[in-house]
This record gives structure tokens, C-alpha cells and sequence, in this order.
């Protein structure tokens, strides 16, 4: 059992004894919103029953958030399952990836058994891609995976370019599969969102999750958004029909509604990212300039162990195309956590 | 939206206005267990967190529950999402199928564009295949699903011919996956199960649930059994790595524990099974003599319609490959549910 993903807590415990302060994961570190938590204590009495597999009363909401017909989003297992689904719904004969990016991209096309082009993303223009990305989306190319905010980067692409990447994924026949899981954390999130181009771009597919922002990664709901229908149809067959269990549905209705504790997520970020970089980097670490909840810097004194014996979980970022081991992703929680982390690097830095 | 499965609760309750007694589901009528409710309700507080991807604990104890390694089994988004795994982790070129036999083995295969072999079950044989199915098990064919007990019929093929099918599974090179989500609400589930096989035999791929026994359909979880690493290995690889959250492991962990609920499960499917079926019989239906917690029947008279303004769902068979429209399945539920259903369908055929 080899653990590629962060938030490895089984893991960690058998190493070292102790449950950790989780960095390896970029998630709300305010828990799990009080109006979620109740509504999964309220779903449980009725667990009995099967989940709706269309999820209809959570896609109601859904759309009316977004001012988006119903029929446009498709609800599934963590926007991980979704990934899955659209691969397997596509058969894309070659698809761009770039690297680094989350790896369940890769993952599900190798499960497909489809091919794989690789974007390098250079660390020099802090793995944000530049125009050349559009020449490498030439016909034979069906899909594009892109994530904005990067993961784990956490830098975004500027819109323009972004534009350009949509409509050359047009001209090439290309589905881009744009992965906003970690949009709502930014201070501008619809500047950066594909969203409103869904009207009129069929080939585009856009990835949402409830797992960061609301803190409910257990829980496993994501959602995603296309002005295709067969497009959803064909991902709704690709899987089992009741992938999002009834606990998810209720908490994702009720997640909806937590407009305050997205409002204090989103405060707590635009004041510790900053403060956790400069930290960072008086350490001495070079820093990649994220603007998502969570921080890639690069260390080349090895961090895991040091910082695990010290209850301390990071994400090393070796398994990612293009990074190597000195690399690391930390999620910027509460202040108190934050400066415990930083202490805690420059212990390991100071002492070895 | 098209929904071929039974519990649409919620495309009931569209039609008819109300929520329906529910006999189209197959699981215990006694309600999710108590120790799994509140399993649910402590877990919401940590369901921050990521699942472990590896159900670590969960497996312990399902691994203690058989005498088996814990290597041998991998849990999933109940069995439905194991079935999608087992045929992308092994990419069957020619499947066999039972006709009739629960819809997801075809929508998987369908999914990951396998082609089918059907064997056809006979209404004059209950459903029970014969000794014809060994030659249709012939090399070029390498998967081989059997749902024992069969769902829709409830009927179970014969230990000899079970094992004889193992064997020429074997002998052609063919992965037996046998479906044993139901057999646990046999009166003699061990005499039925192939559990006690998977030591000799690495071609057995059996899959189990918890939704039916615990009646947790809600909360998503089903395991599979076989002494083969590569083959859960790469299922696991087959789909996303969270699949299970972690409510439905901490829901399985304390299910392990309804002892005393499987118990009156059990008797009380022992005692109502007989009892309805002669009802139906009495009513002139034929039944098929299942013995798991539902039962097949036929009427001529459509049922679903005026069952439905009556506040009750049961499951149409037109959608399963070899039955008709005149087909219908009813769950086994309490006396006074199964009272409720024989008078309102001895209505329907009376007064129409």
C-alpha cells in the first residue's frame, strides 16, 4: 500500500503513535461547518434507504448557485470519482497533461488505458504554463486536463491565456476538463473560474468539490458542470449509479448554505498564505507563489520525518511528474498551526 | 432520467406525492442497527478528514469476520462500484451473463466496452441454470458473473454445479465473479457461499455487501474476497482512492458488531418468506420459490401504477434481459408490511 495522496492518517499513526496536525491535505482547517455536521447526524436515522442516484434536490441547489440549468451538473464520488467517470465516458485517444498536476489525472487514464502527452510546467515561471501550451494542443489531442489554482503550485493561469487554451481545445476537437477544486479559496474566485463560458463552449468540463471548502473530505461529494448533456449522460453510465451516498447529498444541501463559514475560510487565507510565505522564505526556503490555501517551497534538508516525530504531517511532493523530493506542499491553516509548523521547520533546519 | 433500479424515492414521491412503504429494495426491514447509526453520528465530527484509502481497520475486522487475510480484501462505494472496478482491472474481451441477473454487470461491461455472452436462465428451471451453462463457459470467455442468489429470481444454483462452473472457469482461463450480496439472508448462507474455495482457487473474485444485510443502502459500502494481490491490486487502481468515505467505514466497523440484529434479520426473513409467498400464490400469482428476502412473481394485471397510489413501490422486471412487463419483485418486510402489500395487490386484482 503505497500512499501517493496527502492526509495519510492510518499511515502516520502506525509510524509515529500520534495523530498528526495535517499539512499534507488543502483543506479548510476551520473543521467541519456545525450546519454540515448536523445535517449528517440527521441523515443517518435515514440511511436505510438507498441514496437518490440523481441526486435531484442537491443538483436544484447546485444550479441555483451557479444560475445553471440542473441538467448541466452531474454529482459523483469526490470530484476524484468524477475525474474517473469523464475519462471513461471520453476513451480519449491522447490527452495533455500537465506536469506537475494531481496525479488522479494520470491515474485514470492509465486505469482507461488511454495515452498521455506531457506539458512540462517550468519552475522558473512558478509552473505556470506559457503560451506554448497552446501549440502543444494540436489535432490527435482529445483532452486537456488543467488545474486552476495548480495543485500543488497553488498559481493560476492569467484568464487571457486561459481563454486561448479553450478555444484552441475547440479548434482541436479537445475536451478541456478544467479542475477548479481549489477555485473557492482564492480571493477572486469567479476571476479565475471557467464558469460563465459554459453557454457557449460544449467542450468544456468544469470540476467542483466540497471536500476543501467545507472541510468534509470524508464525506466524499464533488460535483461537475457541462453544457453537454450527452456528455454527463455518458459519465452518469460510467460508473455506479449510487456513487453519492444520501450522508453526502444532505451534507452537501446543507453545505450550501454555511455563506458565513466560507466568508471566515476565505478571511483566514488572505491573511496566513502571505504570512506563512514570508515566514517560509526568511527560513530560507524557496517558495512558489501560490494563491490557493496551501504552499508549494522546496527544501533540500529532508522535512517528513523530522516533522512526524514532531506530530507534524506534510505532503512531499516527490511522486509528482517534475518535482523531486525536495519539494513540499504545506495547506496554510489557523494561525496558532501555522506558526507551529513554521517553528517546527526551522527546529529541523537549526538542529538537523 | 431513467431509473432501472428499484428505491427511487424520490421519483415517487414526484408521482405520487407522498413517500412510499418500500418493497422495490431488497434490505433488512428493521431499520440501519443502532451501533451503525450512531457510528454515523460520531464520525461526523471527523469527517474533515480524508478516509483512509485503504480501509485499514475496516479490513481487520471483515478479514477476522471470514479467517482470511486482510490482503485478500478490498472494500468499495458498495458492490456496484466493485463491479465497475473488476471489469476495468481486467478488461474482459468475452463475458458470460446470466439473463436474468442484477443490471450493473451489463452496465459495467457496457461501460468499458466489453462485449457479452448471454446464457439464458428458463422460468420452468426457477431461474437455476443447468449443466448447459458449463459449455457456454468455453475458452475466448474470461469473466463469468453468477449472482447466487440470483436477483432478481432469489433462487441459488446447486453446490455441485457451482463448483463444477469454479472449475471450468478455470480451465478456460475465466475469472468467476460470484455476486453473494444477498446470501446472507439464507437460511444456510455457508452451504451457498464460495468463501471456503478462495484459498485453492485465484480465478474467484466474490463480492459482498453491506447495504442489504445492515440495511444501510444510504451510506455506500461492499467488499470483495480473493486470494489473488494482482487482481485487488489493480482494481484499486481501477477508480478513484477515496472511494469509501470514512462514514461508511466507521458504519461497517460497528455493523461487524449487529450480532444480535442479524439474528432477528434472519428469522424474521425465515418466517415471512413462506408466508407471503403462499399469500401471492392464494392470489393466483405465480412466485418463484426464492429464498433469499424477496420474491419474483408474475401478474398479468399491472401492479405498479395503482400499488404506487396506494403509497407502495415494488419493483417492475421489465428491465431485466428474458423477464416482461409482467414480471414484479417484492422485498421481504415486517408481517404488518407484507399484510399491508397482499391486501393492496388483492385490491388492485379485484377492483382493478
Amino acid at each position: 500500500m503505497r500512499m501517493v495522496h496527502g492526509g495519510d492518517w492510518a499511515g502516520f499513526e502506525e509510524k509515529y503513535g500520534r495523530t498528526p496536525l495535517d499539512f499534507s491535505v488543502n483543506i479548510s482547517p476551520l473543521g467541519i461547518p456545525d450546519g454540515v455536521r448536523r445535517a449528517i447526524v440527521e441523515g443517518a436515522e435515514g440511511a436505510d434507504r438507498y441514496p437518490d442516484p440523481f441526486c435531484r434536490a442537491l443538483r436544484e441547489k447546485i444550479a441555483r448557485k451557479h444560475r445553471l440549468p440542473a441538467e448541466w451538473i452531474l454529482c459523483g464520488n469526490g470530484a476524484a470519482g468524477l475525474i474517473f467517470r469523464a475519462v471513461l465516458a471520453c476513451r480519449p485517444r491522447r490527452t495533455l497533461l500537465t506536469a506537475p498536476a494531481f496525479g488522479e489525472y494520470e491515474a485514470a487514464l492509465r486505469a482507461a488505458g488511454c495515452s498521455v502527452v506531457w506539458y512540462s510546467l517550468r519552475r522558473e515561471r512558478d509552473f505556470i504554463p506559457d503560451r506554448g501550451i497552446l501549440e502543444a494542443i494540436r489535432p490527435g489531442v482529445d483532452m486537456v486536463f488543467l488545474c486552476q489554482p495548480n495543485n500543488p503550485a497553488g498559481t493560476v493561469i492569467p484568464r487571457s491565456l486561459l481563454l486561448q487554451i479553450l478555444e484552441r481545445c475547440r479548434d482541436a476537437g479537445a475536451l478541456l476538463v478544467c479542475d477548479e477544486c481549489f477555485c473557492d479559496f482564492l480571493d477572486e474566485p469567479e476571476a479565475c473560474s471557467l464558469v460563465e463560458k459554459l453557454p457557449e463552449a460544449k467542450n468544456l468540463l468544469i470540476l467542483k468539490s466540497f471536500t476543501k471548502l467545507y472541510a468534509m473530505a470524508g464525506v466524499r461529494l464533488g460535483y461537475c458542470l457541462s453544457s453537454d448533456p450527452a456528455l454527463l449522460k455518458a459519465m452518469e453510465a460510467s460508473g455506479p449509479p449510487w456513487a453519492v451516498s444520501s450522508l453526502a447529498q444532505a451534507a452537501g444541501m446543507a453545505a450550501l448554505k454555511e455563506t458565513d463559514y466560507v466568508r471566515k475560510v476565505r478571511a483566514l487565507i488572505r491573511t496566513e498564505r502571505p504570512w506563512m510565505a514570508a515566514r517560509l522564505e526568511e527560513l530560507g526556503l524557496g517558495v512558489c507563489p501560490g494563491q490557493a490555501n496551501y504552499l508549494l517551497f522546496r527544501c533540500s534538508v529532508p522535512l517528513a520525518r523530522p516533522l512526524g516525530e514532531k506530530g507534524i504531517l506534510i505532503r512531499e511532493c516527490g511522486s509528482y511528474r517534475s518535482l523531486d523530493d525536495t519539494w513540499y506542499r504545506a495547506a496554510v491553516r489557523t494561525h496558532d498551526e501555522n506558526l507551529r509548523l513554521i517553528q517546527s521547520i526551522g527546529e529541523v533546519l537549526t538542529h538537523g
